[in-house]
């Protein structure tokens, strides 16, 4: 069973098209696809919204019209609501961060909503008093008010990362032990000698600057063996130039 | 010390002006200020720009424009390039999350770089080796391709979040100790009984109903005395009403 798709996004009253198609691409971005918008604009330039939505234009025609958030919200049970002003008990505001967990524990088993206002107004307070939660997204007081589609993408983003679905690319290469190190620093300890970069006194300080250099982060066989390579081939030139040198 | 303003977004070739006025929106959201365009276009649509950035227009004009990435971050410390594409080495990528408490380690002392590439193909692998950690924001099998501003802007919102600079408003109100509360649930035990609401042998069922309804969440003083006031109004009606009917 997959969560976000017990997750609607209503937006209320839009003004820009380029929003609209940037929240349906957004929206997908993050694996939500119920998309509800509340006594559309009748002049909204839909040739925007069809551009911004890029490759999510189906979603963009999915989209559901309401003529009220009531009507929007009718079978959600948790409805929360975005709004970046303060006051009438907006204190009481959870960060999408904190809203997560919340409204998907009761997207197991019901639908919920997500509303956002106007570009311009926002949500006003009787639109918000049908949201059972408030959403404040954190922002600098350099500049609070934040773009439409950027509220809307934050706020899946949050849902879609609380949900766990994500794989992130792994590093597959196996971790290199402590033989092939050891065998790799031994080629390193042998090309510094024998192309000169160090006296005798400096070889076991040097060499323990290289440990730690290449021991910072976890090298991996592949590593060790580009490692390795570099260092027999230097060798390998040290070699030929003693040879020339004695010709 | 502010960490977050050692930190550079850093757009390489962007195409659409759109996107570049929304960045510096998105940034000013979190706090960030300092914003450097790569190898910028001449037919940018500069007025489109202006207009996407909104109140941030003073960050549009303060942005710096260098001629190579190179020159852009040659004064950085940590260059974190963002990338939806996997292979030459992506498999070892960080979300925007896991790499905002490293990023913003060296902020304190360094100055750092988030990079990102062109709208239609992103960072050119020569590009991406500039850079010394890779950053992969979660998206959809659905959609996976974010737009620019938006990867822009999560990125920042984590930074300005693991920052933590937010002081997100707090109910103020003190939560209802137990004697007030007790108070409240004897109003409204009294109101049951004299609007004749339920019957003996349910009152206490009821009682408890309620008790599960209030106690819910946590009740402030506020609320206590909100509720107390409507019952004690209740009560006087059906006071009324029995006079009424006994006159």
């Amino acid at each position: 069973m997959d969560l976000l798709q017990n997750i609607r996004i209503v937006l209320v009253n839009p003004l820009f098209g380029g929003n609209l198609g940037s929240i349906c691409r957004a929206m997908n971005n993050n694996g939500i696809t119920d998309l509800a918008v509340v006594d559309p604009r009748p002049d909204m330039d839909m040739d925007e919204a069809r551009k911004f939505s890029c490759n999510a234009r189906a979603q963009l025609e999915a989209r559901e019209e309401y003529a009220t958030l009531a009507e929007a919200v009718a079978d959600r049970t948790v409805v929360a609501g975005a709004s970046a002003r303060t006051g009438f008990y907006r204190d009481t505001a959870y960060s999408p961060r904190e809203f997560a967990p919340i409204g998907l524990e009761s997207a197991k088993d019901h639908k919920i909503a997500l509303v956002f206002g106007r570009e311009d107004k926002g949500l006003f307070n009787e639109e918000l008093a049908l949201c059972t939660h408030i959403i404040q997204i954190p922002s600098s007081e350099l500049y609070t008010s934040l773009n439409l589609s950027h509220a809307v993408y934050v706020c899946c983003y949050e849902m879609f990362n609380a949900a766990g679905v994500f794989q992130p690319a792994e590093e597959t290469a196996p971790e290199a032990d402590n033989d092939l190190r050891e065998r790799m620093f031994a080629v390193w300890r042998e090309m510094m000698i024998e192309t000169e970069f160090v006296h005798d006194q400096k070889l076991e300080h040097m060499m323990m600057g290289l440990r730690r250099i290449f021991n910072r982060g976890k090298l991996t066989s592949p590593d060790c063996k580009i490692l390795m390579g570099l260092a027999k081939q230097s060798l390998w030139v040290a070699d030929q130039w003693k040879k020339e040198k004695h010709d």
